[in-house]
């Protein structure tokens, strides 16, 4: 008989990157898809999933979604580089994290994977290829949260809960395809890939904490993805150049 | 005639780096020296300066506090490393270097130096020698509340305002001669020191945004001087281990 499936708690499973992942993996491990509103939440193949409707502003309601998870996936979060901070980037994604991670850390969870984003380095010039885990250097309030957010992954690790910060950089979408711009593209993430690195982050054994480069293999790259590859043998399949069909940059 | 001193403000100018600094710099800066109580604000030598009450967590106090200065020395927090988040970390550490930031770049300050802290690398192995800029990874929520610090600098440097993240490591203090404990001397720091590293910190030009190591000339040293040395000119005159009459650990 095999091995039950793992459960892990999915917070803004409703999201893109979310109903991707949810979609593509529901086979090998068991979700509870957590959202703000679970009307999206179709079940995935497989069974054995369950859906519940969570904010992650609700410190007890994190705790509670968390219980019997072996790990848990955090991307329910404002996605928008222009929110306001008071009002929505600190409750629900430096706080919302907060909660989160206090919340796994209690249910005994053996990992966090984090939805950083690349928007907490963009204040480096454009044509540098940054280190997976370079300084923070965000350039809105946006950013500064998500950098927030990694620091508490790592002051989490430091408790015994581990944790993988993802720095997702340009998620496909239609405004990519609307407008391709090499800056974009650069730090292109294909859904394919993106899939099966939070795979790999799930999985993977022997780390207390780390920050990851969350893009495919572009060509040039906004990212340096040899420590990433090495760290969880990551091997992205997709160009962002090649899928959009725009010559790089000399 | 000469010119006229530039105006700094100098928040939390009441706790012990605060007023070894205006004790030193008085008649090189003139002082807006704000604090959440001024009883003990004694005024510095050389005159000119100005005494006001701030509580950081006011964001319109911040800005008023800000106005007319050339440059902000940002020392208000909450200092302790088990302080709690909710009620005193994320008011006090986090929005209030924001609302600082905010009144600084509303006034047209010139550079914003922000008290950060080696709790925002404390949980890097213990005998590892740090770049001044290493990744975040604290191990307590105060070091998480400083790298939120210093993400939020980043920000506002993007938007035009200078700043300077310096991370002040075991600052002088009576508890250093009761147990010089090896790790501490480390990062030990002495007031001479700090003061002549804010002081670089002011003044110096044509930087946007780093991070810079806040300890003396300690062998060993926690942190890697070479960059914080080429980038300011800073020349740390005491070595902890021999301040303390320590052995260095071989």
């Amino acid at each position: 008989m095999p091995a039950e499936r793992p459960l892990v708690l999915l917070t803004g499973a409703a999201g893109r990157i979310g109903t991707a992942f949810r979609q593509a993996m529901g086979e090998r491990f068991r979700f509870r898809l957590a959202d703000l509103r679970t009307e999206g939440l179709a079940l995935t193949p497989g069974g054995g999933h369950e859906i519940v409707r969570l904010d992650v502003r609700d410190a007890a309601a994190a705790a509670e979604a968390c219980a019997g998870a072996e790990a848990v996936i955090h991307l329910a979060a404002d996605p928008s580089p222009t929110a306001d901070w008071a009002s929505s980037l600190l409750p629900v994604n430096v706080n919302g994290t907060l909660n989160v991670l206090r919340g796994a850390l209690a249910a005994g969870c053996r990992r966090v994977v984090f939805a950083s984003s690349a928007h907490a380095v963009a204040g480096y010039p454009p044509g540098e290829v940054l280190p997976a885990d370079a300084p923070p250097r965000p350039i809105n309030l946006y950013g500064v949260s998500k950098a927030c957010g990694e620091a508490t992954c790592a002051c989490f690790a430091a408790r015994g809960l581990s944790s993988l910060a993802v720095r997702i950089g340009a998620y496909e979408a239609p405004w990519l395809h609307a407008h391709p711009d090499p800056h974009d593209l650069r730090a292109y993430l294909s859904p394919r890939d993106l899939n099966d690195l939070l795979m790999r982050c799930l999985v993977a054994v022997d780390i207390d904490y780390a920050i990851v480069a969350g893009v495919s293999a572009n060509h040039p790259n906004r990212f340096d993805l040899a420590a990433t590859r090495t760290l969880l043998g990551y091997a992205p399949r997709d160009d962002g150049f090649r899928v959009f069909g725009v010559t790089p940059p000399s």
